[in-house]
């Protein structure tokens, strides 16, 4: 039995019309608009009632990867073996939110206040980019030393995860995270309007399929690299994140400490590495 | 006496030693790099413990009007006069965290319930893009009929912006929000790893300068409009929002229920309307 149900899910783009100014010339035309919803993830253990977690913003589509890729990337839920079920909230309340909210159902007790507690421990005496990493570091193994990519291959990712963001070429609004094999071979690709989200949608598809560390595996966003970005591909075990823009001094400095190789300003043959070059075979 | 102490700020770039790759040809050099550093938000009344409400990671700079701005945005504080002082923590725990936390104190009792309360109230019952609409619809005014702006200020505030983004310009790293008035001069920029902290930046600004509602204002964002931005402009009473990017199927139906202008995929002398293009001059 598949671990997530089966629901028709919302349109990832909407229609209006718009008003188009172009110099004096002005026209009014209906567009295509990348739909942002929000969704709630809530989590429950045998016979608890499900918790919120959290509610983010997010382009439908691949909730139930989210839901379980969050869990994961956030360190709620350790193992696709803690995940029992996955569903929409379905028919209760207004129509408009059957599918807004999710509950990820586990086999172990959720502890509810886990996630608060965290959160305030993070901050009670301050936080720091320091802390921060720290806090990761001990959530996610070592990185393996994982694959050796090919410099032509790193080149080549952004137009092969072009080509498959069919929702993004329609509405020019969505972001998108990608996962590739070592040899540039597109796994999984997801969009959404926050970047963090598409992420989160590609470690949960790998979690859910079993595929996890992707200890092999290369991860290419669009747009850049945050700490939060280099947090999630780290937990889930993922050596190198490439970024068609730039990188901030956190996304570094944690790169270079949880041993990622990161890869940031990705434009045609032309790219920086900040962290961690030597998995980038720099001769092919 | 200003409401907001004046510390010494962290650098909002930092520097670091990189690997550029362009084709075969590979070479060592020194990059600015964007910073990106938690900043704790803590409130409290009159007598009572700070209470941490928010972690945000942002750009360090301007962050008491990030503080202000946020607290404001996101309705915990109503106005001006209910902030008596914002300070950095300042020497407590290690000093790399000594500017990473801020305290907002108020004139009156902080709820400290309430910013949780108000989220549970959310999502009890599920959520959806219409509720979200809906309670920001209770705590911000109709928004004025505002200023008419002509088509070649629209136009125009790209560059203008653009001239003034000096982090940008060295770290190609760097959200930026602006506010203009009708006529497109630049009043207050602001810049951070963050599109929504580069609005509450902005908006803390205003705040604190009591110049809020800025109901004769156009904001402009780089990138894409989300929900959140076209909130945080709505509770600051600016009537236009400008994004060089896509907006979202909500920041639309937002901007359009709240009375909000906005204007998307600004590039040049195009640009869409979304939203209310009635305050558009379309003739100048």
């Amino acid at each position: 039995m598949p671990l997530a149900q089966r629901l028709p899910i919302r349109s990832t783009v909407a229609h209006a019309r718009i008003t188009v100014v172009d110099g004096d010339a002005v026209t009014s035309r209906r567009d295509s608009i990348a739909t942002e919803e929000p969704l709630e993830i809530r989590a429950a253990g045998p016979g608890q009632e499900p918790v919120s977690v959290a509610v983010t913003m997010r382009t439908p589509g691949a909730d139930m990867e989210l839901a379980a890729g969050f869990l994961f990337t956030e360190g709620l839920v350790g193992s696709r073996e803690e995940i029992s079920t996955i569903r929409y909230c379905g028919p209760e309340g207004p129509e408009e939110q059957w599918y807004n909210v999710v509950t990820v159902h586990l086999r172990r007790p959720f502890d509810a206040g886990r996630f608060q507690r965290n959160f305030y421990a993070t901050s009670s005496c301050g936080v720091c980019g320091k802390a921060s990493i720290d806090q990761i570091e001990v959530r996610c193994p070592p990185l393996e030393p994982g694959p050796a990519v090919g410099r032509s291959v790193v080149a080549g990712l952004p137009d092969t995860a072009r080509a498959a963001q069919d929702v993004f070429e329609a509405t020019g609004g969505l972001h998108a995270a990608a996962l590739f094999s070592a040899g540039g071979a597109l796994a999984v690709l997801r969009e959404d309007v926050g970047r963090h989200n598409a992420m989160d949608k590609v470690v949960g598809h790998e979690l859910l399929a079993g595929r996890l560390p992707a200890s092999e595996a290369i991860v290419l966003v669009s747009g850049r690299a945050s700490f939060e970005l280099v947090q999630k591909a780290a937990v889930a075990g993922i050596p190198v994140l490439c970024a068609v823009s730039a990188p901030s001094t956190l996304a570094v400095e944690a790169a270079r400490r949880l041993g990622l190789t990161l890869v940031g300003f990705l434009r045609g043959s032309r790219f920086n590495v900040y962290a961690h070059p030597e998995r980038i075979d720099l001769e092919r």
